[in-house]
């Protein structure tokens, strides 16, 4: 027969065993954070018609979409959590409760030219709540909280949280009677960091703004210093702009309730330069960045909008959501060397071995240790001993079991840890116990362990 | 703005929070069940190329196929989980150890034709044993057992694991030397259920088969009775093949095994009416009845199989695994009434209710609460009390907490249980106990309960 060289599409992640075991426990951890937080899951097809997807039309997505006939349907792969939210609740609004608060952990699809650590499937862990006609700051404020027990739970320790409102920038470039340019002057200021304040001023003047206002610009954005600081200088503009007020007021409450949503001071700071999608988000955006790796970018974004729907119905559905590009930070923390290979990846707790011609008594006690709660292989295979102990060995399986003619007279078995050696003749139910008490501290742990533990 | 009607494409599930919270609870049961017996999750990408998807080639498969091109890649939608894992595990072979394990439970996309129950994009939940070379009877035996724990792990109780060994099939066909009509004889014996043995019996005269053999396949397939019962009749059949008497002592040793595995005799039964797809499975093979619904067919099906991944690979790898078609499963047992509404879909356990200006302590209570493990909503909406009562009403919340002045001052909460309507003042730990106790008993139960319970 002729055959085919096996083959993964560049920019797919595919992962081995072991990885895959790790990355699946950082979803389950993304899960219970989100849920903790009165999050319902929600999932949503992969293929949308074009026309529901490309509603709001626009440059890139168009180009790296999935795009695709099948009979005379006009279909593509979704591009985000976002656009399929937006048609969820739109056309699912009278069947749900608002606030309505959902979490999605799943695939988009995007074309990208494929390079590393790039990737064309990857998924988002994203969270939304969407209002009705109105959604209170108290959402707002409690997506810090969020971020924060999320990456704490996955064990990163060394992040940051930062915040803006966008009310803030919308309302300073009032006062400089700028608002119409202040796209371009946001998309400027974000080189900041890069490029440093001096050629930030050239290129907003040669963008038409006066000296003057360019360096007002740039006085406000480096308002700096702890949050209290930063809420005392911006202080300083109040009365001049409503819209910059009510910035400041939201942004003041968010910062006020911070400890009583259990964030410490540490993992969070206000910074001015923060804007995210320029006609998109209306009040907190939020990026989180890993201190030790500020050149990964943002870890998790978003931020509030006021109109979730537009496309799709003239409900005023205001919200604010936040994602985390998991397939991405999942492929850097395993570069960067953070990924904690202490924890089990190993298929099986227990490997039952056999050591009779009648399989009856393996079984019966593979069956018993299941049913405590141990994951348990049966290994029938027809192999020399020391090749079923290296299957053991080379899946990191914690125990063996031996069940063999001395073992069935006397009652026990043997029970061998495979990473201490030791082997001890135990009754089934000391056994089961025994492992279990191992196993809870060997999967103690989070999946994220950095390098400066 | 122009506004396009929101909509999901037929043949789509898309389910409300509620269903998909009892959705998840399944997925996550089959998770489990799966783990413990020791298979490892994995997790490919959607797309593949289309030459490795399509390597078999063959009719119905490439009709139905989702398959476009971005770029000059040629990509299709996978239409099962069988061939992307024999990429797998041809393309990982060296990275793999073999046995290999594994579990998946993704999307798989169809293009049928839409019409009630049938889905285009669905679920499937696979598991499959891989082995290098060879693969011990075991493998096999243990199937049933899994089949059945994790049906009951869902609370099915009225299904049946139907088996049979396409060895004894094989080899009976030698004897009567009709082999190379078996194909056609089993899809004519396949019918029995529905047409009745005078039109089998016709239909085998009309494919050339003499009224004599025609009479013996009758009776052999139409063997029945315990499974005891009809190992024994088997055994007259016996010294005429060999494929024959190897497939009759593999399935002798499969039901000597079921009691050890846990598998009772009333959810089991020797069926040699079931074959399954024709050129693929070489051993035993599987499918799983739900005894008062016949009509929908089989909701676990699979067998053994000699040869994996023979298009991408010279290397033998034969296996054994089964498929449950988890989203028309799902359909179906909402449709049967079979989904138990009992257990709870509310997005949180608790909703709290803050009554002061200040939110600071009703979120220190939230941060506090979430610590203990409750699912806790914030609620800060400016709403009327009846409208925030009917919030928790509608969502089916079990818990409101209420933090008002007098709480304030007193140190203690007022809890609601939303289903009997009792109100107590309780400390924050007190509260935290009490809530948890009450809703270990409401998550009792399984996320299927028949009628007959």
């Amino acid at each position: 027969m002729e055959r085919m060289k096996p083959r993964t599409l560049s920019g797919f992640m595919e992962l081995t065993p072991a990885r895959q075991v790790q990355f699946d426990r950082m979803v389950e951890l993304l899960r219970s954070t989100y849920s903790r937080y009165g999050f319902t899951s929600l999932d949503t097809p992969l293929i949308e018609s074009s026309e529901i997807l490309l509603a709001k039309g626009g440059g890139e997505t168009e180009k790296q979409i999935y795009r695709f006939t099948k009979g005379d349907a006009d279909l593509s792969l979704r591009f985000d959590l976002t656009v399929p939210l937006a048609k969820y609740v739109a056309l699912h609004h009278h069947e749900l409760t608002f606030p309505f608060r959902r979490f999605q952990i799943g695939k988009v699809y995007r074309g990208e030219r494929a390079q590393r650590g790039r990737f064309r499937e990857f998924y988002q862990a994203d969270i939304d709540v969407i209002g009705d006609g109105s959604l209170s700051i108290l959402n707002e404020a409690e997506i810090p909280a969020i971020i924060y027990k999320a990456f704490t739970a996955l064990g990163l320790r060394r992040f940051r949280v930062r915040v803006n409102n966008r009310k803030l920038l919308t309302g300073f470039y009032d006062m400089l009677s700028l608002r119409d340019k202040s796209g371009d002057i946001m998309r400027i200021v974000d080189k900041l960091e890069k490029i440093g304040s001096q050629k930030v001023q050239t290129l907003l003047e040669e963008e038409g703004i006066s000296p003057d206002s360019a360096a007002e610009i740039l006085r406000f954005t480096q308002i700096t210093g702890s949050n209290q600081e930063v809420l005392t200088a911006l202080g300083q503009y109040k009365g001049r702009s409503e819209v910059f007020d009510l910035g400041l007021l939201e942004l003041s409450q968010l910062v006020q309730y911070l400890a009583a949503f259990g964030v410490p001071e540490t993992h969070f700071a206000v910074d001015l330069t923060i804007a995210r999608g320029l006609d998109y988000y209306t009040g907190t955006v939020y990026e989180t960045v890993m201190l030790d790796h500020p050149e990964i970018g943002s870890i998790c974004s978003g931020g509030r909008y006021d109109n979730l729907a537009e496309y799709y119905t003239d409900r005023q559905l205001p919200g604010v959501g936040i994602s985390i590009g998991l397939t991405r930070l999942f492929y850097v923390l395993g570069e960067q060397g953070y990924l904690n290979d202490e924890l089990l990846t190993a298929p099986c707790d227990v490997l039952v071995l056999p050591m009779t011609e009648d399989l009856t008594p393996a079984i019966a006690l593979a069956t018993k240790l299941r049913d405590t709660g141990l994951r348990v292989q049966l290994y029938g295979e027809d192999k020399k001993f020391k090749a079923k102990m290296s299957y053991a060995d080379k899946l990191g399986i914690p125990f063996v079991v031996f069940l063999g003619e001395d073992e069935l007279s006397s009652g026990l078995i043997s029970v061998k840890d495979m990473t201490s050696g030791k082997q001890e003749d135990l009754s089934p139910e000391e056994a089961a116990a025994y492992m279990a008490g191992m196993l809870k501290v060997r999967n103690q742990g989070t999946p994220i362990k950095e390098k400066t533990d």
